[in-house]
């Protein structure tokens, strides 16, 4: 039921039409979260009703509304922003893991009645939340809805579903085949006793069976769900997406494709003892679609796992895209710090001109995230952003951040430089070297394995708590294959998951220093762990360098630098010199060579 | 039953009399583990049944008969030990965590037949323990009967338990009477919404009462159990052990004396609702005492996290003993130094030697465990013990490792140093800066607060690391303070748990590097975490250091430290000087001026 509102509402005009419907279903309460059915990081436009409803644009969040209360919950990156967005509504703030404001389940708990009803969309939360939600609230005996979409309804000129072609990732590429790849799955799927696996997680879909799309700003996916049983591996797609060549790819690869709804219709007549899934990214009304009798296993999903660590094909291509990307990044370097004192750079400008040195690359075929391009104190702001109607200009003094990545068909890369546009103070020369010392640190580690990465993240941390300064993020995350830029279960952070780092395996290392009004900076090089060599029973691993762009020279304090980390920066610097200058003009190369000559 | 064969059997004959009891039982298997009512690290002499029973006289194990298989499960310290002194017996040796030896459970699984019966003592194993194997071993339907003592009715000559006086630990010395210390755990039970507390473990028990014995050796506690309601507090322990000063002294803190058997008497009559309990710390035959409605909370007991951060006025009286520990350290060092090419050395007159040297400082009650004194490869042992019947001399040359500690009324102390006694090796030179190097890098961390122990471990390895060197064990665990030499929570190892570093918490730093056949060397110091610098809504914390002993100079090649690492050890040895020197004769002072002067 779509009812016909006109076009453009305030926040509370759309608040008041919220509550109306909310009357009429007899729900106390509704809850509207930042998700799409398949529960990606990033969302297709169509999904963002948190965004429509509440104003504010940030990428995550969440919001309940009652008939006198409208909170919308923001994590500590997007306070400022909120706070802005939603001042001229009936929205308050709600800030996430900050002393005096309550948790979503608190809140709840202390401001519903017993009995009362919880309204909200089952396509968008996951089983697992679901369940813990549920579980919160069943003190109070608190009836929770899921078959609602209050916020849609009312969400007219909302935009349509994203309908990209879907194209093949060639066997060049990927290393191993669709129909080996599902093989795989069910050989884990016999030990551990399941009959199916349920997929809905868009990048490991597109994995397990060698397709990409362009459903979601730059992440290649499509939105599908897959279903594997012990005969069979359907494919559950918008066929609209599937041209002839990729529906005989699929079909050699002993995929049948099915209509992407077809999965909830489908479900219920699913004739299996078990089956696996994920519980954290199977949505709640799919899940309710299971027959009783069939056991559920939960965990973590194979492809997950499987692709994290990549095979020699796929290192091999990945190696070469980030050789590509490394050649694009220097050469940005070099016309920055040529062009900033003669012209007028901004950091919207600069953002293009690297958009088009990565087009010149090879196999490039779109951004694989938002480049962050931050100048001066806004790259204090770690997740800063330029928009056409805010930016800075670039001046010849202090640093440019630059946090960027591309998809090539060979590969997905992530960088950071923070770049000298002239003259620096004394303490932007401190932290720049800090933080050079805290990603040497870390890059050099060799380890045993079985190692995680909480086990080794205090390395990067170490010279920057000497200093009594800490960076308010994960040291590294994993880095898809051409896929999603942000992925797991690889990280260095301080929070324990119990996953050793594994041969194969790519991963960031990006600490820095924020000072707000001042300056930020990161240095960022991404990694693949490799094993290094084995002593009696102990084998150890080592992290090998992906990225090869020149570190500033001229930010860097060589006092503060112990033997072993100038040993490591002078080495770099010869690699990227050696690596890089083949494919560099005459004056890009002189200015690398010294650019990259011994410090002492 | 006590029956009476004669007193000296051999394993074989023992194992005789086992099965044939094990026949009358119709039991299939019999288990035979290391343990006392207590599930405490050293046990008293009584309850050395699996010793008895296979000859094999180390520290943990356990064993599992039939009528046609002996097996002895040991780890990786025991392996040689355990060959040896079962070589003569029916006794075979599984090799705990080791590829093509099965574990217990896997074992178990293979050889007893469905509805088979496993016989073993309750009173000797955890209601964890008991869990974990009902559940392992399930799927057979093995029927686990637990109230058999079968090897316990052969051995006629058991020694009896242990009955030393009890004593009080000051006022002065533990800053916080027992009164009070109850009455914290009754507000725990509250927010746990428990309405009763059950203790076994023998360390939290002394602690919370103020109490210590002598039932165990080098651990100053009495068996007991305790048990906390909201009302009352009852210490069930064996009253001929307690003086009419110490009955007083538990009266005034509101304490009940009952007799240690009799908590088996009362809990079936205990009128609670609910109860907080460690199921790895109460044995299997006690918790099936608890009434079935009672509901049981599992958790890890309040006195044991309680006690693993020092007040104030312990860690005052703390450091003093570290202090006085530090002395009779240093001038045994220098003793060695000064005789080892004069006097007939070896490791047990070095061993005695130091003892006599505690024994000299105030407040010296006993070793806090058996003192470690390994001359050349012997050191490459781990856990290495020199006995009458076999010991080395202490030559001219290469190192002594000596890993020793004392009890005092204020303290308990931990030390290793490792010696150089004469000309050294390059590579022995080379492997003491490697272990300097990786004391170092953990002694000087700072670390923002919510750091585990797992967290921080891999600062004191990578140096070793990073020469493809690693310790087959933890770099560190908790002391305790007048109770055991091993404590928990914290740890520095790579395991992990989820304990951060809290302020007043004394942790060991001993890496070391063992060659088999060559030398064996740690250094340990130990340390108390201290809230360092709060900055905005930072807290940092650091490590504190107690021990104040030489390191050893003519072992350490400066060449391979970084500055900090020089600047650390020079700082180090600094200190020592000025706070040992004082309690020293003056040929020892001016040794110790020399030892301890600055290295470039």
């Amino acid at each position: 039921m779509k009812i016909n509102y006109k076009d453009r509402l305030t926040t509370n005009e759309k608040l008041s039409k919220l509550r109306d419907l909310m009357k009429k279903n007899n729900l106390t309460a509704y809850y509207i979260n930042t998700a799409d059915p398949h529960q990606s990081e990033y969302i297709p436009d169509h999904y963002k009703i948190r965004s429509w409803l509440t104003g504010f644009t940030g990428s995550a969040g969440y919001a309940v509304v009652t008939q006198k209360d409208a909170l919308l919950w923001v994590d500590g990156r997007y306070f400022i922003q909120a706070e802005q967005q939603i001042a001229a509504s009936e929205f308050r703030m709600m800030k996430m893991a900050t002393k005096g404001f309550p948790t979503l389940e608190e809140w709840l708990l202390n401001n519903l009645d017993y009995g009362d009803s919880l309204g909200m969309n089952g396509y968008l939360i996951s089983e697992g939340f679901y369940r813990k939600l549920k579980f919160a609230l069943s003190d109070k005996k608190i009836n929770l809805q899921t078959n609602h979409h209050l916020v849609e309804d009312i969400w007219v000129d909302c935009p349509p579903l994203p309908n990209a072609p879907v194209y093949i990732h060639e066997l060049k590429y990927t290393g191993k085949s669709a129909a080996r790849k599902i093989q795989e799955v069910r050989k884990k799927m016999f030990e551990d006793d399941a009959e199916a696996a349920l997929y809905a997680g868009l990048n490991d879909i597109a994995w397990l069976f060698n397709i990409r799309g362009n459903d979601v700003l730059n992440t290649p996916v499509s939105m599908a769900f897959a279903l594997i049983t012990i005969d069979n591996a359907y494919l559950y797609i918008d066929q609209k997406k599937v041209s002839s060549d990729v529906r005989k790819f699929l079909e050699e690869n002993e995929i049948t494709l099915k209509a992407y709804n077809r999965i909830y219709e489908d479900l219920p007549n699913l004739d299996v003892r078990s089956i696996v899934l994920n519980q954290a990214n199977i949505n709640h009304t799919l899940f309710a679609q299971i027959p009783a009798s069939i056991k559920i296993k939960n965990k973590l999903d194979y492809p997950y796992l499987m692709k994290a660590a990549l095979n020699d094909v796929e290192l091999e291509n990945q190696r070469n895209s980030y050789l590509k990307d490394s050649v694009a990044l220097t050469k940005f370097i070099y016309y920055i710090k040529q062009n900033v004192q003669s012209e007028e750079l901004n950091e919207l400008n600069a953002a293009e001109k690297l958009h088009n040195l990565r087009t010149e690359q090879d196999l490039f075929i779109d951004d694989s995230f938002a480049t962050i391009a931050a100048y001066g104190p806004n790259a204090a702001m770690m997740h800063y952003s330029a928009t056409e109607n805010s930016y800075s200009q670039i001046e010849p003094k202090g640093f440019l951040l630059v946090d960027s990545g591309g998809h090539y068909f060979d590969g997905t890369t992530d960088i950071t430089r923070t770049i000298s546009c002239g003259p620096l103070t004394d303490e932007e020369i401190k932290d720049y070297t800090l933080t050079l010392k805290a990603h040497i640190n870390l890059a050099r580690a060799k380890f045993l394995y079985g190692a995680t990465g909480y086990y080794l993240d205090v390395l990067a941390r170490q010279p920057l708590w000497q200093n009594y300064m800490d960076y308010k993020s994960g040291t590294g995350h994993a880095v898809g294959y051409l896929l999603g830029v942000h992925e797991g279960p690889q990280r260095f952070n301080m929070n324990y998951v119990n996953i050793p780092l594994e041969h194969g395996m790519v991963i960031t290392n990006e600490p820095g220093v924020y000072k707000e009004n001042k300056h930020g900076i990161r240095i960022e090089n991404d990694y693949v762990v490799l094993k290094d060599k084995q002593v009696d029973t102990d084998l150890f691993m080592k992290l090998d360098c992906l990225s090869f762009v020149p570190l500033d020279k001229d930010a860097i304090d060589v006092n503060l630098l112990e033997n072993y980390e100038l040993e490591w920066l002078n080495n770099y610097q010869a690699t990227v010199y050696e690596k890089i200058s083949p494919h560099l003009k005459r004056n890009e190369k002189e200015w690398l060579k010294t650019e990259t000559g011994k410090l002492l």
